[in-house]
This record gives C-alpha cells, sequence and structure tokens, in this order.
C-alpha cells in the first residue's frame, strides 16, 4: 500500500548464517566451546515477511558450565571487567562472565542480519574482512572485496596467502596458551550520499560508538584515519571530478565516504582495532575479591585470537547505524 | 538544602578562559580570522552559582566575510562538506562555511567549561594536550602533565623541544599555503571506578562517539589503541596489583582507565587523529555545483594545523561524556 | 558496597500476583479467555535479589485460538485499531488482534511490579481502584485506602456497596452483549517533594503520557481535574500549612501533589478514563477490508468490563513514571 | 533536489502573530503587564525559506520588575511551585517567577508557528478554541470552526453569544481579584490515516504528554474523554462506513480520530482543562521560606482567565507531537 513500510523478506536461515559466523567451535581457530546458538523469531515477521511491527529474535544460553568460573568467583581476571562491574554494581553474577559476557553480541548480530537486508533493499551491500592480525597486515581492495572472498577462509581474511601465515601464527599463539589481537575492515558499498547528521550525530561519530561497544575494540578509523597525520593537506584531500553523466565521485577517499558528518556517495570505509583476548592460559599477577595480592592462570578453553568471530559483529554494528540513519534521512523528506 | 543538587560556581571569565584556547588568532600558528567570541550567559547562573536549572550560554558571530567566501558558493571545496551537505538538504548556506563551519565547536567548549566545573566537585581533573604533528611524536607522561605545562607554548605541546619543533614545521607548512593534522591525547585523571554502562553506552563508546564528532577527527584510541593490535595478550593485560591499604590500582594501563565499558580507577587515556586542514592555498581539481570540472584555490586565511585549537575541543568533550556518566551512575543508587 | 546500586529483593510470586490481577478469567464479570499467563525471569535476578543489571521477564502467549479472529480477517472491528493498522503498516497480523491486543500490558503489569518495589525502598506506596463504572460513582477516601480494601471484592472498588451495584450492572450489561466503561483512580502515597522536571516532562505530562498509552484509556485528570474548571482560584487553590515541626502540607490537594511539574510532598492522585470495551456481542455498521459497507457481530467471549482489569495496569504505569523520575532526582545530587 | 527535505517557508510575521496571540496586555481581560515579545531568527531560515537544519528563535524577556516580586522571596505562593522548587533545587530564581514562569511557553508558540506550517504541507490544519470558561460552556462544531471565528473575539471563543457572556464573567471575576479557568477544545483537520506508534507513543499519549506539560493544565481528553464512560460500548464504538469512492470514514467520532494509538483519518479532537491562575488579589494562608505559617496577598497585575492565551499554546502543542509523528511515518517508508 502506498505510504506503508515496504515488507522485508526474512529467513531463518539468513540469520543463523551469520550468528554461525559469531558461534564459538566453528573453526580450530577460535574458541572450543560448544554453543548452538540457535535463533527464534518470537514477533514482527509473518510469512516470512517483516510486519513492520518490532522484531524479537531470541537465542538461549547453552553450556554455561559453572565450574569453569569457580577460581574467578574470588580473583579478578586481567583486563577483564570484573573488578570494574564489582566497584559499579557491588555484585557480579560471575558464573559464565555474567552481563560482560560477549555472549551480547549475538544479538547484535542477529539485529545485524535483519539490518542487512534492509538496506538490501536501498542497494547498500556491507562487508567486513581481517585486514591484521598481530604484525601481520592483508592486502584487501575495497573496491571489490566480496562476503565471498572473505569466507573462503576460516580467518575471514580475504588476502588468501596471508590469511595463510595468520592461520599458522595463530595456532603458534594457542598453543602457547596466548592471545592475538588485529584490526578488522569493513566497507559499505552503495551508500546514497546524504546520510549521517551535521553536527553530535555524524555518520562517523555513530559509528565509532558503535564499533567500540564491541567487546575488546580498543581502536576506530574512518577513511584515513590515524594515517592521514602523515599527510599534508595537499596530499590527504579528496579532489572531486565529475564525469560525462554528471556523476560525481573523488580521486581517492581518505574520508572514508564521508564529509562533515554526511555521507558522500562513495564507499564507507571504518577499520576497528581489537586487542588480544584477555583470557590466555599463562600465569598473571592479579588480586582477589577481597583485594589480596594473588595470581591466576586461565584453565579450559580461551580464543586465541577473536579476529575471525568478530567480524560479523563489525558488519553488523555498521549496518545497525546505517539503517538508523537511512531512517532518519527519510524521515526529511516529504 | 540535603538531596538537593550542589551549586557549582561559574565565573565568566573561567568560559571565556577556555573560549580564548579555541578562537582564532589566538597565535601565529593558527587562522588569522578576527572573532572575539564573547560569551555571554543567559540562564540557570545566579550570583555567580549554578542554579540547578538549564544552563543558556550564546556567543554571537562576527567577522563573516562573505566576499572570501564567492567562489565557494559554486564549487565544493574538496574534503569539504559542501557536496554533500548539498546532496543532503537540496541547498546550503554557504556563507561562512553555514552550519558545517567548526564555529559550532564554540558551543562544545563553553559547554566542556562547566562540564569541568562540575567533575571537579567529584575530584576529575582533564588535561588534554598535542602529542603528534605531522610526522612529529611529543613524549608526554599523562600521569603528571599538567594545563599549565600545555599552556606554557602556543602548540599545546607538554614536550618542550618537540613543541619548537612543531611550531617550525607548522610555519614552513603555512608559508607553503599547504596544512598539516596530527593526534591530540587527553588524560582524565581522578574518575572513579565504576563510570560507564555494560553494552552500547560503554564509556569508550561514548568518548569515541563524542570525539568523532569532531569536525576533522578521523581516530580514535583508547589506552594502547591500535598499539595493541602488535602485542600478544600476555604482554597487553594489565596485571592487578593491590597495595598495604588494599587499593587495587594496575601496573600498566594499556585498557585506559576503561575495562567492559566501565572505569576502573586509572587514568582515562584517549587519543584523537585529527588529518590536515581542507582548506589549503593551493590549487586543486574539483566541481561545481552544476557539476562540471574545475579547479579551486583557497584564498584569505587558513589555519595551516588545526591541533593547539582542537586541544580545549577534546578536553570539553571527554568532559561532557564523563559528567553524563557521573550523573547516570549517581541515579542507581538509592 | 558504597556508592553502588541497593539490591532489591523480587519474588516471582509478587510479580505473578499482579500478572493475576490483570489476568483474563479471573472472574465472572471479565472476559472468559483462558491463559494462565507465565512469568519467567530471564536476566538480573540472582538468588532472588536484583543484580543492577536490566531484568528479562517473559510471559508466552497461549490459547490463541484464530478460528475467533477468522472474520476479522475481512472485517475492520469498529472502534479498534484494525483499520488504522492497515492504513499505517498496509498488513495487520489479525490473528489474536496482533500488536494491538491488550496483551501487551502483560510486560507493563510485570515491569510495574518490579518498579513498586524499588520505590518501596524510598517509602512509596501506590493504590490503584475502579472509582466509576458507566454511570456509578464510588466514593474513596485516597488518604486510607488500601490494596487490602481494592482486593475484597472482584470490581476492585473499594466502597463495598456501590461495588455491589456496580457489580450486578456489569452482570447485566454482559447479558445484553454490550460493555461499560469507566474511570480508575490512583494515588501514590509517599512520594518526596522534589521528584518531577519544570518544562516538558513534567511529573503529570509523564503521567498523563503513561496512562493514555494504555489501551482505552481516552482521559487523564491530576488532582481537581477537569472539576477545576467549576471553581475560582480562591476555591481552588491549595493553600500551605506548617505544623509544629514545620513539616509543610497543604490544606486542600487540588493539585494532587504536584505543583509546576514537580512532587510537593502531599499524596499524588491521577484518574484515567476507559472507554466501553470496543468488542460487543451486538450487530454493527462496519466496512470490509476491501471497503465495502457489512455489518460486523462479535462472537465468543468478551470482555463486558476492563475496569477491573485496568486497576493493576494503572498502578503499573504510574510506578514506572514514578521510579524514573525518582532516578532522574538522584542523578542530580552529588 | 529529488530525496531532500522541502523548504518551507517562513515570515516572521506568521511567528510573530502567533506570539501575539499569547502576549500579555494584548486585551482587557488578561494580564497587563507590558511584553513585546519580538522574535528573532537566528538560524536555519534564509531568503525567507527553511534550510533543513535547527531553527532558532530568540525572544528576550523584558519588564520584569523585580519589586513586584519582593514578598514572594520569602512567601510561598498558594497552588505555584515556588515550594516545589526549593524542595528540589534547594534555590530558586524567585526574580520573575524563574524558570516556573509561564514565560517559557513563548519558545513553545514560536515553534509551534513552524510546525504549523510544515503541517500545512501534508494539508493539515489546526484550529483552538475556549470552549468553556468556569461553568460557562460553548458549543463548537469542530468540523467546520476556523481561525477567524476563533479570532473574532477576545475570548478566543467561536460561540458569539456564549462569548460575551464569558467576557463579561472574567471582568467580574477580575474586579473581585479573584480568577476562574476553563477548557481549551483543539481540532486538527486532514491528518491522514497512520500517524501514531502502537504501544508507548501512540498519538494520544504524546498529545496528553505535551498537554499536560503547559502551566496550569489539569486534565486531557482525546475524543468522548471523560463523557465516554457514560455510554456503552454500543452507543460509543464509531461505525466504519464506505462512500461510493471507497472512502472510509466514522459515524461518529468518540474516537478523537485516533484507534490504538494511531489515526484514523478522522478529524482529531482534544480537549485540555486549564485551573485558575493561582496568583489572586485575595488574602490566603501560606507559609514563609522558613515554614512559619503566614498570609499572602497578590499585588499589581494578574490574569484573571488564562484561557484565551492559552488557545495559541494548545495549538502549538498538537502542531509539535503530529509533525513529530508526522517524520516518524515518513521514515517507515523506503
Amino acid at each position: 500500500m502506498d505510504g506503508c513500510p515496504p515488507r522485508v523478506p526474512i529467513s531463518l536461515d539468513e540469520i543463523q548464517f551469520e550468528l554461525d559466523r559469531r558461534r564459538p567451535g566453528q573453526s580450530k581457530i577460535v574458541t572450543q566451546r560448544k554453543e548452538s546458538d540457535t535463533v527464534e523469531i518470537l514477533s514482527g515477521v509473518l510469512d516470512g515477511m517483516t510486519l513492520g511491527t518490532p522484531i524479537l529474535m531470541m537465542v538461549r544460553n547453552e553450556d554455561q558450565r559453572s565450574r569453569d568460573y569457580d577460581e574467578i568467583q574470588h580473583k579478578y581476571r586481567p583486563s577483564h571487567a570484573d573488578f570494574a562491574y564489582d566497584q559499579k554494581y557491588g555484585i557480579r553474577a560471575w558464573s559464565g562472565g555474567g552481563r560482560s559476557s560477549a555472549r551480547e553480541t549475538i544479538g547484535r548480530v542477529a539485529a545485524g542480519a535483519l539490518a542487512k537486508k534492509v538496506l538490501a533493499e536501498f542497494g547498500v551491500e556491507i562487508v567486513g574482512f581481517v585486514e591484521k592480525v598481530h604484525h601481520l597486515r592483508a592486502e584487501v581492495d575495497t573496491d571489490t572485496v566480496t562476503m565471498a572472498d572473505v569466507e573462503s577462509n576460516i580467518v575471514r581474511c580475504p588476502d588468501p596467502a596471508m590469511a595463510e601465515r595468520m592461520l599458522l601464527h595463530i595456532e603458534e599463539i594457542r598453543k602457547q596458551g596466548n592471545s592475538v589481537g588485529g584490526v578488522v575492515g569493513c566497507v559499505a558499498r552503495g551508500v546514497p550520499a546524504g546520510w549521517g547528521e551535521p553536527v553530535f550525530d555524524k555518520l562517523e561519530a555513530d559509528l565509532a560508538k558503535a564499533l567500540l561497544s564491541l567487546p575488546a575494540c580498543k581502536g576506530f578509523e574512518v577513511g584515513g584515519g590515524f594515517g592521514m597525520t602523515d599527510l599534508t593537506g595537499f596530499e590527504a584531500n579528496d579532489e572531486f571530478e565529475a564525469d560525462e553523466s554528471k556523476n560525481v565521485t573523488t580521486r581517492s577517499n581518505n574520508s572514508g565516504g564521508i564529509q562533515g558528518g554526511i555521507s558522500n556517495g562513495m564507499p564507507i570505509l571504518v577499520h576497528a582495532a581489537f586487542k588480544p583476548t584477555a583470557t590466555i592460559m599463562m600465569e598473571q599477577h592479579t588480586v582477589t575479591t577481597e583485594h589480596e595480592n594473588t595470581t591466576l592462570q586461565g584453565r579450559g578453553r580461551h580464543d586465541p585470537c577473536v579476529l575471525p568471530r568478530a567480524v560479523p559483529m563489525v558488519e553488523a554494528m555498521v549496518a545497525l547505524v546505517l539503517v538508523d540513519h537511512a531512517l532518519r534521512q527519510k524521515a526529511l523528506t516529504l
């Protein structure tokens, strides 16, 4: 009906596909915890199509083996949120890591799967990828990289040679009981010019918040990012040019597709730094909940490198920000 | 009265001091536009003390010489927001740069001056500083750096030797009609453990949004930031230790004072990358508003390096985020 | 721990008690649909105490007999939301009434049960009651009425003689296949002075929104409400008086405990008008989804008077508004 | 440009016209304070057309004669916000009534003038009117009433005979130093079906909040309001009917144009009760700021009946709510 929300096709399989990209145990280089992460849709979808009303999805926790968490009931894990939670709330549901567990990203990925479907109606395509693991950096052409390229290996790095090196390095790190971090890149192609707000809710500002809200994310760049500080204005500026059809593009894209907070029609490029997983199998100094000095060594299963699982999380957050701004821009036009 | 908001002392001088740190024309290495940026308080303060009700401050524009902007009425400035604005709004108030002018940061700095006063009541102190200009990087001890150190030179870099080199470099760049960017660091000392929210409104997420909302900001780091991707978990983790009074600190501060989105009592450290000023005095390719190829060369006054003026902006945004989270944490306690 | 959120005791029984007050089939004068409305707590509570983190409760739908809804798939029920939904969304999940079903109030009542527990920590007590059914109006002393008084009869009217007349009248209306509405009153005693905001988020404004958001609510009054328009200022004003302990009260309470949007320490009094249930067993004119004129007669079970079930809904919404403003006021104090 | 916000014509005269309807001293039956309330537009409008960016309007206070307020520095005015403010903030800017002064409604009326211009682009027309003063109730046909009818007399009651009686009554009340309240009605014609949200942000809920946020407003009704509690469902239901063009209307409009929170295409009807002005020239009991019993008698100028000045306020708030929901509905459609 004219003036009504579009009905968007939604399939459980598509959502489950994204959840499986985030799921523990999906490959030998991520944590071996067994979680099936099965999603259920409770509202907002009828006959495989959205109704325009809120969509509730639910994934129930399972395999929360409290015995793995016994020691951390009484000791604060270094670089985990345990201590900060106790300071904030005076209590912490230590079993399974509680609210600070990265399991909450399941909801983000599920929501992101829907956001991608809506964005597809606008012609927007989002591709995330691992571009750096520890000191190993890949070459990625963000104009052409596809999800198929990314999914072609378990590292989710679309540079096959580097992916192989990353895989071997992660294996090595895992054997040491240590961990490494890295950088996830993400490109959104097909975003029309005009999305984003001019002051506080700049498109890059909302993207930065969205990515920094992911567990273990410590840095964000849009376009040239920190690298732009090594350039002069003459080098860094993106010169405009028009083709014969008067379509305007820029010769470079250091702006990452956003100028003054607003998309300019070029691909949107962001990068997110993830620190090494805090849980390692090596002994470290820490304190007890009674504030006595002690040591702690991780046990059981750990994630030597969260990067492959972070790719769908980054894509999801980018998609959620873009779909919000798509709606905001729609609201502006009569 | 018990249970009432504290009255915070506010002086126009303190607000004007911050505005003057941001003001054009304050030194030879920033833009020479003449703007006095005089602030007026219209509500919320009585006899130099806050009333607990909203505070309206106003700074009127002046010296908006439209003739400097004539050419840009018809040509899009590279890496400026002109083109994106026209795409979004279908119109743009080109005179003075309109809404996309960085003059809007006056409001942020004025509000930040108030936020700093409130944070002082909590024992929080915020110091921002220039840590990198183009390829020149300073050494700064964030445990001890003071605003006096920062204000001791016009670059606002508390490493005096490096400040001198930066100054000379900016002068050189200015003569070329070119521009450079850099990195502003900021430390907040005295933030108690427990500020920040666990999922979407993580303290680092709100800081990232706040800083990326500043004009020309292209990157954000908390604590070790992108550098943490070069470390292993064993190297990167911040081990806890307790002193004899059972005060808990961490041996390193790669977390930047925030774990799981919540402050842990250590200094909060952030870094913001600013691209080189887009306006330069050198000729560049661009297109007209009719989407014809052309060239454009800046005229008149330009800012060869925005970094010295960005310091109070960064401090202001950090202060505004922290004071919001201070209130949120207060709301949690009966 | 000092500065941390209080842990509030939460029992499933207390929440279920409130849900049972809202539940269909609870007495002979409400709809006879059979729904057990069993609540499950999925997060935020440990060992019967709140953790300070979000609390997720879930009540699964049951007994959604689609055959009762066959006819309304093709015909718009008068004074229901069917037509407006189709106009807004272009589609409507007609089975069970879909999103416009008053079953959504389960969530409000469950959340309200928690809010009441938090408010009890502030010394606030909330009592809602039926004060009018059709033309029958009860006498209620809002300084003394208790929940026990309200629960002493199935009408939830604390005026026993009038409750009996209301009950007989509702029975009569039900036999006719017709319906009636009425007014629910609600008092919150023990609210300290100082809750509420001075302009847009006045305490009475948020209460009005909260109550008008309930299905079938068509009117709202605070204190003297529309009746105050029959008085002069001299009659309507609430004169202050102080007792020997310098406690200040007002001689009358036409303000309903709120002045200028802010609580003044007197009992907060609100009234909400509920229209007669739209679903009746009598034939009425309407149109089909193809916009052809037709008639429709309700079948099966209907609610001759929603008032007894509206009491816990009103209490819940009042509690939710008050607890929000309690937190806002806490945030103001250092 | 396609996909861009429409440019809406804005004239200072139109805004000033609305402000003059609210202004003190506009006629002999309202307060005789002299305030010119001259509006200035500081941003967002160029050449008499909106830019799509925020519009800042400013009206500076004048004629704030502090000597009128000397006594109330030490005594709480009955049914004013003085006492509640002191309890909330621990201080109060007593001069001119401070933040609790109804002068803040200037901003609402100015913003409402803009909202009306935007709504006109959607074909929406809003007419408010005085329908009751004290015990005097007018007859108003909301299908046909025009602003010209309303503005034809200084009471703003479109029932000329009753307007004359109201005027005489207000004059009489003023001579007594007393005050009266009443009811303002408001109709919005031309609102398309589909505006409003299904649960918490129901259109009637947002209207209720908006009107109850006005100073002195104590009650709200949509459509039949409290009067619907005197009807049965058979009497109260709005039967649908279709004309030959398949346009659907309802035979009655007890729903006030809103069903289930969503507009149904019929005129939106609301009513707001305003209590008698609290400031009267008669002696009343009260307490001092030291909580000692005393008396207080108003001096100088007072508003014997705020109703004529409340009409533009009510229209403004209705317009602001509708324009928000217009944008929300626009956002839903691709």
